[in-house]
């Protein structure tokens, strides 16, 4: 029997999309005003599943506070007000901060951390409009 | 590495059930309120997923800008402020307009205008109770 | 000591906009596409909030599911699922059905249901952008 | 074509988690506050989900109406404004009332009563930050 | 210039209602389902706001920080978990717990733990539907 | 008969809380991790509330169609995805960016836009948990 556990946290972060190799006229063309110089910022809301078969015993896949402190630990309290750009973390910083590329990273992040249980997708909503999901495939 | 990228929109839009071919008794027996002759209406909220591999380059599966772009231009301009059963729009008018048969009708819909990525899912809120999916299978 | 006490309940309902003494050319040009001959519809959320001092042994100004038994059987019995230009209900038919106006035709609708109570506020949400509230000033 | 559709419903309960089996001391440790031998509570929201081809003539899978009578007669009516550890309910008593074990026996207790259409999945959210889901697998 | 500034948070507890001098009949009869001897529970939103002129310096009235440390350690840490009927905190065991007589009561206990600005409202939302506010007069 | 009517809009933004004349420590004191010298962000919800007699003909105080489009010309499109510090606006610099400012500094703005109807109140979310609202007061 395998059910699906999901946990919820929330990080506040400034970030920009922008190409060094690119031209400024490019880079607007393709980012519009994500690319703007100075940043903007997002409320970015955090979703992470675990997949597995309860514990006879505890009922539970893994602990969702113990999952609520690892994603805190490993994500939040490294992202939280911060710049997803500039500020030290775990992100690859070749990479454009997408949703997209977010979702891969966190995944890749959060997976050492749960090594007890079986990860099973890490979802980012970037705004009320915008989510990104990825399943380590 | 395949991410999942969801975009919403929302159209509010008046609507029916009701088969021409049953009598009004029939009617009021199968579909209770929703087959009022004089319409109701709801606030539909549209959610698309499309999934791929991240552009190298930009971070993207496709731009959410364009995503929201063709969303409004194909679903939301035709079907928002209208009559799903009498204004003129994509719909199959033999088919009743529940939220299942317009997930699919808008997915066939939107797959010609998605050319360029892998649509996933159609989701579509009629309520805050009730919501339908489709994959296109 | 005065509380105040809110009930939400959702009524479901198609409507437009239309003055019939002016062309349809003025319609368009105030009332945009909330003016279609065909009318479109909304998920309305109504809230009612009465207010008073909390009964020493019960500990309620209104039993609140009094408020929403009286909410229902007065307003969503009678709206919900329906048109509100064309079905019967307790509205004055020359009067827009803009939200503006339909909070004041609930709230002296049912003041007359709230007797035992001081009704406070009635407000009503068109859409998740789009809310009034009326006092009884 | 196989649409899904999901319909939400909500109970108020009371719960607690506790092993008989352990000391005072080791359940504290492992469920922490969760663990108070005077309860605490929670709103669940319960969402679920049915597949199957839209019928040709209703265009629905199941009607919504019905999903949520089964619903509210089989889940919410047993178990809202009651406690999960304490009142009579369809629920095995030793086990604990962890999210992850009632979507497991809600799906299963669930299932019998929605012989003419598909379950595929039973969603509960015990707050904003916690859900769990059951496939049936 | 006087601004108001709120803040959420939230506690999930148990509770009933129920008034020892009446029969169980009277009781059942006047708080219907809310009446279980074995307790019912909610995730309680509880909303406080504070009005003051922004300090010229911080723009700050309070640091919402403190608001939310304030708010955390003298209701959400003492009811969190807990039974509000049967465990111990700040509450009158003589009055119902109703929505109404909580925010009165979280009002007078917060106020005292705010000398520096001025408390203006206390809501509590008991479920989605039913939400109370004190001002304290 | 005065009606009050709410208009939402949003907009997504970088910010930091810095005085200039405090020392790094005394910043890192007061504000903690919003005074991160790379700045943060946030999704701002912004709500503007103006009140009035609904018009006979048209049934509107404003058409909510011109309220948008004010709040999107003279506040969304001039904020969103933009830094508040550091980008060029209606924001007066030497007032530090918090909620409780941006309300002020925003009905003030609005205001000179708004001269037809009389504004109420502007509500500004900056998360979930946090909101400010200023009545021009």
């Amino acid at each position: 029997m395998i059910v699906y556990l999901t946990r919820k946290e929330q990080f506040n972060a400034a970030h920009r999309l922008w190409v060094y190799d690119w031209s400024e006229e490019k880079n607007r063309s393709v980012f519009g005003n994500c690319s703007n110089k100075n940043f903007h910022g997002h409320n970015f809301k955090l979703f992470v599943t675990v997949k597995g078969t309860p514990n006879p015993e505890t009922g539970m896949i893994i602990n969702a506070k113990d999952l609520g402190r690892i994603m805190r630990e490993q994500v939040v309290d490294v992202l939280d007000h911060t710049n997803l750009n500039l500020d030290p973390n775990f992100l690859d910083e070749r990479l454009q901060t997408t949703t997209e590329n977010l979702v891969i990273q966190i995944w890749h992040h959060l997976q050492r951390f749960l090594k007890d249980c079986d990860l099973h997708c890490v979802r980012l909503e970037e705004t009320d409009k915008i989510a990104a999901e990825y399943y380590g495939e």
